[in-house]
């Protein structure tokens, strides 16, 4: 096979009944298999299966505090400790909640539109607008909460180093723009790690707003694909020492650690926000489950722990993106018609493909009973103005089952391509 | 002692003397005694100690659901099926939540300041004001949340069978009045159980407002300090008989039956409100913490489970309470300087101390080392117009600490109320 680009029309024509053939094949086999979300797989899962039975009898953590009454909105300081460790976080900054960090980010985001923060001069939805800007392809449930939430979204483009500052650093002069989403490391689903450079840039520009928050869901921190951990920069102290402690609000949990609806989430900021953040969770909650936190404590152990545990994540998830890779390489490279990110950790895999194509790849694989991402899910409004960006999960199916997956898509992204430059549609 | 109303000056300022000393005593014993909050004792929350090591190997529902992964924000259907039976529910219009049903309180009443419900015109917050009926003395946590989101709060009286309806009746007509607090069964502070026809009249009655809500907030329906459950009427089903199937938002959970801090929350409504809540919800959380609904599912069994758990509770609280009410009795009834109510159920003792004595006895018990929930707390803005009622809360201290506490406590209000007669300040 070569690039479709350089095909004459009758070789695309060729091509395009040709991979109609294999279409039909493929939707022959009345596949049923998912590839939509970043969920772990039951393999995963049975790693902490010591939780089921943790945390034992002893009910104290470490300091005799009684876990099981009402109270201690912090979290306990031995799991916060841990996990400041793995987050460069110190632990009097760092909060342990309950079982989601996306629940702690649209909470302090509506705490913010209803009374502003410790740097607001009013609530941001006494604002005209209020404004964030969203490295794209990013997250869609962070781009979902500003959506419901009326909050206007400004895509910016990403770069192998996290998203083009020279556009960031523009657009924060304006003082709407409140907020901007990140996944520094292993991004969602770029794969993406932001270099230190980007992390110090964002950490001190200047900005518009006073009041300015950079939203940092270190959702992977801990979660490499390969032997080497992507390095945790000190987010808030670059920003302590330009004078904005108040810019970062850091998240975590260990929705994709332990088990995805049962874990911990984690809240990262200055004392003043950490102040700020207590006292509005104080009038909906006493404190978190801190039996679960006792739990996730005991199984831990320490930060090595996690390391530790890690590295069994790593054993099971590594194949699976191996394999999803080689198909993409052996059957998509020659056609030139994709390309796809290779990344070192996280859960996904960002493809794309032929401009224009996305919408119809997804289409052809639904039909053959592949399950992909919406096209332009990972984007603001769920608007890919290219059209041609598809987010691969392939984390919750089997090797086997990711392989059949993966043919077919290819076989779609082929299809469409060879359709759309063979301008037949 | 005769009652200090019919006792001349100098018999009164004899009897501040004689309670000063007594007071005195009272200060040299140093104690440090605490009655503020409703919290379980450790007793009641070793009743559960089995949940500790639940769920166990099997992390599987009855329905083979695998409760460790993301996802089903409903809750597990088993669970909600006998907290349907206990909260008189059907199971498809009640949800299992995280650790607070606080939090979903909250959090429903911010969906609404910012989105308003499935019946309002516009968000809460886009309305010159809006005001909630509260039934006072009632939950301070239920006033903080209005206060803290700006909601106009009408202190409504309480009658032996709930709220006074002829005033309610009367306040609803104001179409900005969008809700009303209630703690139907037992309490917070009165111990009040509503009267069916009380429940009748607030789920039908005419009201200013389409989209006014009811706050039922169920937190004691299997709370009895008696052998005899309080009957649960059936809200729902009075309110969807008069066309108001929308306006109960109904709540409970755990807290007060396994552990405070690790336990369940419920929301109750008709189908529209939990579609309406689920959507809403679905901004920020990915489900709740199944494993720990397993964990209580498997504890309890059945509905029966729990009536037979609450037995176990009940003999720890009701001696407790029954030492309050004889201390009460002995020490306070000769004097007529007091009332107090004799709750069959619910964690809370209301005491109504000579009018504008309250904060000076909460003030004498402090300084004696003996901690009271703040006088007014049980109000509106933390105003209790008479400066009359203290809520007393029992359940966390032993029996004998109670013993020592309410017997100091006699005697700051027999003192505060000798010195108010005296005209001594």
């Amino acid at each position: 096979m070569v690039s479709f680009e350089t095909l004459d029309q009758n070789a695309l024509r060729t091509e395009v009944e040709k991979l109609r053939k294999e279409y039909a094949d493929l939707q022959a086999k009345n596949l049923k298999l998912d590839l939509t979300r970043g969920k772990p797989s039951p393999a995963q899962l049975d790693l902490a299966a010591d939780l089921l039975t943790l945390p034992g009898e002893d009910f104290r953590d470490g300091n005799g505090l009684d876990c099981r009454n009402y109270g201690g909105i912090d979290g306990l300081p031995e799991l916060r400790a841990i996990f400041g460790e793995l987050l460069n976080v110190p632990v009097e900054k760092l909060v342990a909640g309950n079982n989601s960090s996306l629940e702690m980010m649209h909470d302090t985001i509506v705490f913010q539109m209803l009374h502003g923060n410790v740097d607001s001069v009013r609530p941001w939805s006494a604002e005209p607008v209020v404004k964030f800007l969203c490295p794209a392809p990013g997250y869609d449930r962070h781009f979902a909460i500003c959506e419901h939430l009326g909050i206007e979204m400004i895509p910016v483009p990403m770069r192998p180093d996290g998203p083009d500052m020279a556009i960031v650093r523009e657009l924060v002069n304006d003082p709407l723009v409140k907020g901007l989403w990140a996944v520094p490391i292993h991004s969602n689903p770029t794969g993406v790690t932001f270099s230190e450079e980007t992390v110090r840039a964002l950490a001190t520009m200047p900005t518009g707003a006073q009041d300015f928050r950079i939203y940092w869901d270190n959702a992977y921190a801990v979660h490499p694909l390969t032997e080497t951990d992507a390095p945790v920069y000190d987010i808030l102290a670059f920003a302590e020492a330009a004078g904005h402690e108040n810019r970062p609000f850091i998240f975590a949990s260990t929705s994709k650690i332990t088990f995805a609806g049962s874990g911990v989430g984690f809240f990262g900021a200055s004392a003043e926000n950490i102040a700020w953040y207590k006292k509005n969770l104080s009038f909906s909650s006493i404190g978190p489950d801190k039996i679960n936190q006792l739990r996730h404590l005991r199984f831990f152990g320490d930060a090595d722990g996690v390391r530790a545990h890690m590295a069994k994540h790593r054993k099971i998830l590594a194949p699976k993106f191996e394999a999803v890779l080689n198909i993409l390489d052996n059957r998509l490279s020659d056609a030139k018609v994709a390309t796809w990110t290779r990344p070192e950790g996280g859960y996904f895999i960002s493809l794309d493909v032929v401009d224009g194509t996305a919408k119809r790849v997804v289409q052809l694989a639904k039909d053959a009973g592949i399950a992909l991402t919406a096209a332009g899910a990972s984007f603001p409004y769920g608007r890919d103005r290219k059209d041609r960006n598809i987010r691969l999960a392939p984390s919750l199916p089997t090797k086997d089952d990711i392989e059949v997956a993966m043919d077919g898509v290819a076989t779609c992204v082929l299809l469409a391509a060879a359709e759309f430059y063979a301008d037949i549609h």
